[in-house]
């Protein structure tokens, strides 16, 4: 139905077709306009100060805090001033968890030498309830934690100490090897009966600083006291333990609350029919540093990319809506009501584009996989070249838009593909703030997220 | 002769070609051993250390000071260290500039207001001999300067105004535009009788530090005195020209010494047949910063190529020969010298790779236009996708291995191609240093070069 009705009927003969008539499928999108959203975006861009405004004046905004909620007046005033067509929040139930005032650790050997040691609870994590102690078992990994047996484990603080494998490329690929590490481990050595969990950052490089992040506890499984190292420290407690029998003491006071009210904050520019295109990001981050790239960039992108199409007097075929989802980092909530809301109220949902990989160099896009979808992005390969977006692929779309394919099988889900060698240095962490985000590259991203919202518009029924 | 026969043969069937026998040519690249050279890159790779080496023990190194003498020594040591075929320098002649000790500027308005000026005297400009004074008159670039009487500029200081053009995609571009405002406003400012001259610094961003460069006299011309201002304070100064007569103080004790003997530093692995194959970029430096960018970069990338293929073991068709070039930054003595020195010995020279473009992320390569050399690296994308590497188009090669290009017509040139967004922060300015670049994208430079060596080495008769 919304798919590009030339291509559908030309299908098996794509290959040919592309090649005979490659000029014939570009001519359909104005390149002179691509280069005015680029224009605007590099020369008058608001992305940056926009960047600069929610990271300094806001900061921090973890679901369930005043800052989060803060961060959800600046964005609906944010997009009021830019008179959309539309701009309203969206009320949905989220998590609250806080962090707490005392966050302490060190390690101990049986001559007495102690080492302190940089860490961050792991959002969902109880607290200690006072200083706690147990000897320290290290695993590698989750699979390797399920082979052992309980009374391996029974009283004792285990530590998973498995490292990014430097050699995949992109680093979201490393991250998504260890992320059983944060978002199970505690789960599962809390099955075995373990006291506590405590992990190597899930980082690129080895630094001294914890990155913390989500964990998860299954309904029917006690929470324990679940917190992450400096890789730099994971380093120590590793050559520690391999010397000898290693003692960890921790103490911790966050703590769960009971769910709050918040809100998706949404804009739209109304199209000539009542089809969607979602583009957005998420409004939430974690409570330390300024969630500048994570995902402060991708509020911004998304924010500028409607601007743009704004200014340059875009009339879309489809309305367009930018989405600042709610409460990405722990329990999603934002992206999962965006959807149930959408399929009560019959929208129809055709495409959905999500930043939510850095401030840094867009290099292109990750398409969903579906038989078509990555090739109505390719016919675009040669216009999008001299802007650098190159990268075309089957891959993933983005958490927050991820639950509408569930309700909308058929639609297009893109994510915008950016350089990740630098992104897991600062991810969930206090070094993610306004000052490593580069300016132009920013502004990059916002012009591919307007790039691409206009040609999807222009190519989707 | 030394190009892909089988495709050279197959020149006006290309497209159909590359179509249907894809696979086939493919075949002749081995993907594993590129998977190699990347494995080896980041998981025990040592462009890391090695900048870090040249950067912290040795530091700012422009042509004829010690640090340029050391950082031979340091290149001649560590190529030995890796026990490579050969290893030997290359006697050439250099100029000599010193920065001297005192550099300061200010302005002054009639109500007598002053602002200090950061500045930096640019390459080859000559001393004030003293506190010098005058009027400052704004002109935006050297095509403006060059309407003007001489009756307009004689005694007075030239500025030279012009910013980066934030709408050029890669940094460069806007760099070229701007590029005569350094390069040969003060010879043209001389001509019509000023006084001194004062730049914008050719920089991206608005910011405190100036950045330096070399600036060209012509033989017949008076050498005058001629600095550039960090980019805000450019901003400032026509902001006080828009209010009135502006006065400039200046006191700079920079000076031209006579020539001295330095070096390129060269190492080989030898090929089965005579043919070379040249990779490389420069060891000198600006004097200020640490040339980490520009260009410790592209010697360790070109070392760690080197390495890498003689740790796998490789055994190339042609001599591979990694060389560090001196004095790139003014004059390119080094990269004219080894030109000469290769055609009066009779060398073969069918290829030269160079990386001057700083150590951020590699996004591909830019061949040097000739009929058929470009379709040669392309014929690799699909190979080269996975590692990110994803542009490649005709361009620019490097300054060093431009001049083998007047004795080779045929030969090969190529010009690694890295994401440009920040370079321009930092070149040729005290931020130029080891702390701004990224271990991985360093890494995936050396890798990058090394996989293109290989591949132009089985790929060129
Ligand atoms: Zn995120
Ligand atoms: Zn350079």
């Amino acid at each position: 139905m919304y798919i590009y009705t030339k291509y559908r009927f030309m299908k098996f003969l794509l290959p040919i077709f592309l090649l005979l008539s490659f000029s014939n499928i570009k001519a359909q999108a104005d390149s002179t306009f691509i280069r005015y959203i680029y224009d605007l975006a590099l020369e008058n861009g608001e992305a940056y100060e926009n960047l600069r405004s929610l990271c300094k004046d806001i900061g921090a905004r973890v679901t369930g805090s005043a800052e989060a909620e803060m961060a959800v007046k600046w964005g609906e005033k944010l997009l009021k001033s830019y008179n959309f067509d539309k701009v309203y929040l969206q009320e949905i139930q989220v998590p609250h968890w806080e962090r707490g005032t005392t966050e302490a650790a060190w390690i101990e050997n049986e001559k007495g030498d102690i080492l302190k040691l940089n860490i961050l609870a792991l959002g969902g994590s109880i607290g200690t309830n006072g200083l706690i102690s147990g000897e320290v078992i290290e695993v590698k990994n989750v699979d390797a934690l399920k082979l052992l047996n309980p009374n391996e484990i029974k009283d004792k603080i285990v530590f998973l100490s498995e490292a990014f494998n430097q050699k995949h490329i992109n680093t979201f690929s490393a991250y998504g090897y260890c992320y059983p590490l944060r978002g199970d481990g505690a789960n599962e050595a809390s099955k075995l009966g373990a006291k506590a969990v405590v992990i190597r950052s899930l980082a690129t490089p080895t630094d001294n600083h914890p990155h913390t992040g989500v964990t998860h506890f299954d309904k029917d499984v006690n929470k324990i006291p679940a917190a992450a190292m400096s890789t730099q420290n994971a380093d120590m407690v590793s050559k520690w333990i391999k010397q000898g029998k290693v003692t960890l003491k921790m103490e911790m006071d966050c703590k769960v609350f009971p769910d709050v009210t918040s809100y998706n904050v949404i804009a739209e520019i109304t199209g000539k029919d009542k089809k969607i295109i979602t583009l957005g990001g998420h409004l939430d981050s974690w409570d330390v540093g300024e969630g500048a790239h994570d995902d402060g960039a991708g509020i911004v992108h998304s924010i500028e990319a409607l601007r743009i199409l704004k200014t340059l007097n875009y009339k879309p075929n489809h309305t367009i809506r930018c989405v600042l989802f709610m409460n990405e980092e722990n329990g999603n909530f934002g992206g999962k009501s965006y959807a149930k809301l959408a399929k009560e109220a019959n929208e129809e949902h055709i495409c959905a584009i999500e930043s939510d990989r850095g401030g840094f160099l867009p290099i292109g896009f990750d398409v969903v996989e579906n038989t078509n979808h990555l090739e109505l992005v390719k016919q675009y390969e040669n216009l999008l070249f001299d802007y650098d977006l190159l990268k075309f692929k089957n891959g993933h779309g983005g958490v927050d838009i991820g639950p509408l394919k569930e309700y909308y099988p058929e639609m297009m889900q893109l994510g915008m593909a950016i350089n990740s060698q630098e992104y897991f240095n600062y991810h969930h962490s206090e070094a993610d703030v306004f000052e490593v985000v580069n300016k132009r590259e920013l502004e990059l991203g916002a012009a591919a997220m307007s790039t691409m919202v206009y040609l999807m518009d222009i190519t989707l029924d």
